[in-house]
């Protein structure tokens, strides 16, 4: 199976320990977002089926066991959706890039980060844990939505 | 379960009598992307099990049972985010738009379109015939990947 990723002998990431969730690319779709900028890449925001339940319940915070994925993948203009649309206008997914970050809800093991482990890998490998520092502050701005940012899509 | 769309006695699209499959939104994602132009949109392809399957695999032409959703959202700068990020680069899927289209594979009942049904619907209803008229031809184009535009984005 080519998009199961990770398995029990890999590396987990620094701080938080969370190691790549097997088959996360099989999981249902959260939302989707575009960052512009100097680097622009098209993601999207994936949850396992804990959370992808708390998405569409509303359920907050999130529940132990909750894991949310972002994919990100290079910015590419499409010639050919734009012969098709018959103007320049389209942009779909390149490259993977930014590598694939990971939020795990585990009230008593991240107690200090309000119940969530962090983690980012490229190609497979775990982002040094400088990479991991601002994770959990960063996200603080969307504390009222337990620290996560992507509201469902319906 | 409210992300459950369609059902046996939902009404079908015109010319192909496709139906909007039950369950769809929780189907995999094959890719993302971004329309700009007049009315911008940010917008994900998901693939029923069969589908994703000969995406993964890169079967071609794609096997009867395949079943492919394009959903859309408006495309919305995130002033939270770009709050977090520092700077105004973050752009989100807002409200459904454009309705959710489908291609359906059945190379019989669709083979004077190579195989594919097309449908479109807004809230539940389906598009008009003049509206599915031109999808087969738009789709023309891909015909070297089975008429489908959206690559799998791994």
């Amino acid at each position: 199976m080519p998009f199961t990723a990770g398995g029990a002998d890999d590396e987990g990431s620094p701080i938080y320990g969370v190691k790549i969730p097997a088959g996360y690319r099989e999981w249902q779709v959260v939302s989707v977002a575009h960052e512009a900028g100097d680097i622009p890449d098209i993601r999207a925001t994936l949850g396992n089926p804990v959370a992808m339940k708390a998405f569409r319940d509303g359920t907050l915070p999130f529940p132990d066991g909750a894991i949310i994925a972002r994919l990100a993948w290079d910015f590419v203009p499409s010639e050919e959706n734009n012969k098709a649309f018959g103007r320049s206008q389209s942009f779909v997914a390149g490259s993977p890039k930014e590598g694939v970050q990971f939020m795990v809800k585990d009230s008593r093991k991240y107690a200090s980060t309000d119940g969530w482990g962090f983690a980012q890998f490229f190609d497979g490998k775990p982002a040094d844990e400088a990479a991991l520092k601002g994770c959990f502050s960063c996200h603080e701005p969307a504390k009222a939505r337990d620290f996560v940012f992507t509201r469902y899509a319906p």
